[in-house]
């Protein structure tokens, strides 16, 4: 059986040792809003870093940072003006808002499908209430999730807090192209808030108003949807729910060749996630891929995996992979009037055959004399498609001409060609960081209910603090010999602890619930045997093991045992 | 003379290479908005990454990431919704919107300081017109500077945009005072995006509507602003600006001794911010630290130390160091009601005398019978300011009950206590990372107008591409080779850059313009010699100086070179 833990518990621990703290608790709290304690911040960049380490390291992806307030056009072209909605109503009595399809839960096999009116409709049949005070329910419409300000004085320049960092990425994509020389992949990172105005957020750190994300674009080839390092990985194993329902081990090979996952690249990120929440400690048996039914997805999207954590919560989202196919950039493209597309070079000149407009130099001279040289260029400039009935118009200089079908023609030709020019498509591995950072809390929480007694089983790559440093007794020099362990550790970068106070057991399991990976104690045998020879006795969080290690070798077996080394094998 | 870079020129650089990104320009822009691109997303990480390394590992300060959106009572007590505003006017005609104090520069020495009243003054007066249309201009009036927006649905709710990381920090004061075990000294950083919606923001990356801060909240017993490490630093040298006004080089201790710098914490803090700033290449000439005069500092400020760059707008404040004294958590205690206060304990209990309320139980007895003990408990615990109008209020259980003055007196008693409620005071050095990060590419950027070259000399340790790669030719290996050493390099976690196109002095211009320190080239020697043997060169961005190293030790010597191992030294 899996083992959950206690929801209120771990977040009372949470709060208790500086992990997450809901924001503004002075002035009554704001629902779905947390402030990253000194534990949590560390722990949040540590995933951050594992992230970048993965996509920048190893992947050799670009990162960049946008601003979060964004002017309407952006939202208007990603479709998130018009779409990025949930349905609202109110309580005609008490006037409190609801999520609408939150409150037909059991009356229905799957409320977010649902339109205004049908959930009216159950409201109406059900005799469905307030929640609250029992009141009459108002109508049900739709409430744009997006925080909505204004950019500089007057009301006019709208703008909206992001709710993804992808669009920073996307409209950016010229940059980004001329930066990678206009090759393509091209791959770009970012991580930064996310901004999402919930109407009532009621699940902790799983439904926050402002989060944090990790998010990765990657501009592949339409036509090229392999990976260069697939070979790699082609014979690892993940779990997959295929939209048929039935949970499957695979390879990551045979999910490609049965066509479970649509193309390789999408495999490799999909296997890349998995790899990089296993790398974050988080449990396998309580994690799997889930690919999008049809109807959850969105219309443009070619396939979307989500991983997804067992938490107390139930099976919960915490990464979408999904292949967006041209969407994304088409439609900046279409809004913004900016050419998005790369040029795909072939490997040798072809040939083709297309529809051409051809200047009548023999109408054209007569007419338009010295002039006539720069309108036929004006002319076979043009395409078939710029002929509207019958007629043509051209710049020429500061002058628009409009010509009858006396001066062109539309003639199939035949040229060679070097390219030519495609929109990219978009593999997005998107992280919520929030969700990941509460995941590994749950899966690393254990308790024991004999001894009453927390271990927090963090891995030591994301453990906040690596290392405890305590004097055995607070005096005859033994503070001063651990107070300058414990510098020597901080200041190289070791983020330490320095505990004087309160039995030794006490100190243990104050590190042990903070997910401390080792402790080092200073007792009378580390002093009496001076700088040379002294020892300190190391200790191990899971197996409460011990052993003694020189005084000067601290530093350096700390290091050894974060870069992997087991505790057994000092 | 100190030579300035071309703006212009500098600007540009930063796009075409991808330092930075005017925002949103396939939509036009939107003033004061920038993106940071791949090297300058590298960049601001290395300087966020040297400030932490100051504060966390040396101080041991601890980090949180608190909410960027926050309810309005945050910036009620902060003082924000009243006072955080620029003075704005509108041309009657053309109804753009400027700054008032920026239209009448050149007609009053110090036009910040003008009320609404005197700024229309000075229009009339001096005919001052709108600078686009010439039109007339309106009337002048306040701007708040922060963005609003509305948290939830409905209206009721207004939240803002923080324009300052601090607030988070006050908030969480009780949380992270308890996480420090109620122990003052207590440091707190945090990083992260604050906002001001500027009406007309134009000058580049010196006056953002959306930037990044990195703020120290540093809270100290009132009694006590010496620092354990002042010792350290109180012979290093400062360039300072005193309130006077002349120019002096002086040392941190001579600068508390002679009342200078207010207190040896705050003293600590400004050399502390001068050492950071020389670490990430600063140019020690083109950096000071000037005092606020009395009339600019906040009024509860007790002293304010600007750091100052000198840069292509000018003499330019880019940290600021501050002894806020109480103002903020008693802001927040008045606000909130919650006691922000620290527990100063003595050394040993003192002795004091007070005046306290006393009940007079003769009275109690015979009139509340049973409840007399209770009432008489209730009423020493009021302290004499209670007493209204000879009448003292308590409450026991549900029931209010006021009282008399035959029921109770104010005596003067004596009593031992181990310590006293203390409001903590705060040093806080605030930097502005957008300009810091700016006034660095300042610093190091370098025309040599003869040969028409940029070089950017950045620190390595700031530096976004550690090493650039080539082979000397793309084919015979040389290809291969080259590009196991960047996988090797980048793998590890060294930022590095393959570049096979173009001749090799273009490939070395192009790294020399970004500031890579070192490029690595393969060329034949390097594989013929074989595996153990072969050799690569390195060649050194300032000096040009080139070597020949092995090329399995390319890693090492790079790190060796990062942590500060002279390149003539090798």
């Amino acid at each position: 059986m899996i083992q959950m833990p206690d929801q209120s518990d771990l977040l009372s621990l949470c709060k208790r040792r500086g992990f997450i703290w809901p924001s503004y608790e002075i002035y009554g709290g704001v629902a779905g809003m947390f402030d990253y304690g000194p534990l949590g911040c560390v722990l949040k960049n540590n995933i951050v870093e594992t992230w970048r380490s993965i996509y920048k390291n190893r992947e050799g992806f670009i990162e960049i940072d946008s601003e979060t307030v964004n002017p309407v056009q952006v939202f208007k072209a990603s479709g998130h003006v018009d779409e990025f909605s949930d349905l609202i109503t109110y309580c005609d009595d008490c006037k409190e808002p609801f999520r609408a399809d939150h409150l037909v839960k059991g009356l229905h096999e799957n409320p977010d499908i649902l339109s205004p009116k049908e959930l009216e409709e159950l409201f109406r049949k059900n005799d469905v209430r307030c929640p609250e005070c029992k009141g009459k329910l108002g109508p049900v419409e739709d409430f744009n999730l997006m925080f909505k300000t204004t950019i500089g004085p007057g009301s006019s320049r709208v703008g909206y807090l992001r709710p993804e960092t992808a669009q920073g990425i996307f409209v950016n994509f010229l940059n980004l192209y001329r930066y990678n020389r206009d090759k393509l992949p091209l791959g770009v990172i970012q991580t930064g808030r996310g901004y999402r105005n919930e109407i009532a957020p009621r699940q902790g750190m799983i439904r926050m108003r402002e989060f944090n994300m990790m998010e990765v674009e990657l501009f592949v080839d339409p036509d090229d949807k392999g990976w260069e390092r697939f070979p790699d990985v082609e014979n690892e194993k993940m779990t997959l729910i295929p939209k048929d329902g039935a949970e499957i081990v695979i390879t990551v090979g045979d999910a490609v060749r049965k066509g479970i996952i649509a193309n390789k690249v999408l495999a490799y990120f999909v296997y890349t996630t998995q790899q990089l929440m296993l790398t974050l400690g988080l449990d396998p048996k309580k994690l799997r891929f889930r690919q999008h039914l049809s109807d959850e997805m969105a219309h443009y999207a070619a396939d979307c995996w989500d991983a997804e954590a067992l938490l107390s919560y139930g099976w919960t989202e915490i990464t979408g992979v999904a292949d967006r196919g041209c969407w994304d950039l088409s439609r900046h493209a279409e809004f913004s009037g900016a050419d998005m597309t790369h040029f795909r070079r072939f490997d040798e000149p072809k040939e083709i055959e297309r529809d051409a407009v051809k200047a009548k130099h023999k109408a054209l001279g007569p007419k338009f004399k010295e002039k006539a040289k720069l309108i036929a260029e004006a002319i076979e400039s043009k395409r078939p498609e710029d002929i509207k009935n019958g007629s043509l118009s051209v710049t020429v200089g500061n002058d628009t001409i409009t010509l009858g079908e006396e001066f062109f023609e539309v003639a199939r030709i035949k040229e060679k060609v070097s390219g030519e020019r495609v929109i990219p498509h978009v593999i997005e591995p998107s992280y919520g960081l929030d969700r990941i950072f509460y995941s590994i809390l749950e899966h690393a929480y254990s308790y024991d209910e004999k001894d009453d007694y927390v271990t927090l089983r963090l891995k030591p790559n994301v453990a906040p603090i690596k290392a405890g440093v305590f004097p055995l007794m607070d005096k005859d020099g033994l503070d001063v010999l651990a107070a300058s362990v414990y510098k020597e550790l901080q200041g190289s970068g070791i983020p330490s602890y320095y505990d004087a106070s309160g039995a030794i057991g006490r100190r243990y399991a104050r590190m042990d619930e903070i997910g401390t990976p080792w402790c080092i104690t200073v007792d009378y045998a580390s002093v009496e045997d001076g700088k040379e020879k002294g020892t300190v006795t190391i200790r191990d969080r899971d197996t409460r093991e011990q052993k003694r290690i020189k005084v000067c070798d601290t530093e350096k077996i700390i290091r050894k045992l974060l870069s992997g080394t087991a505790f057994g094998s000092l």
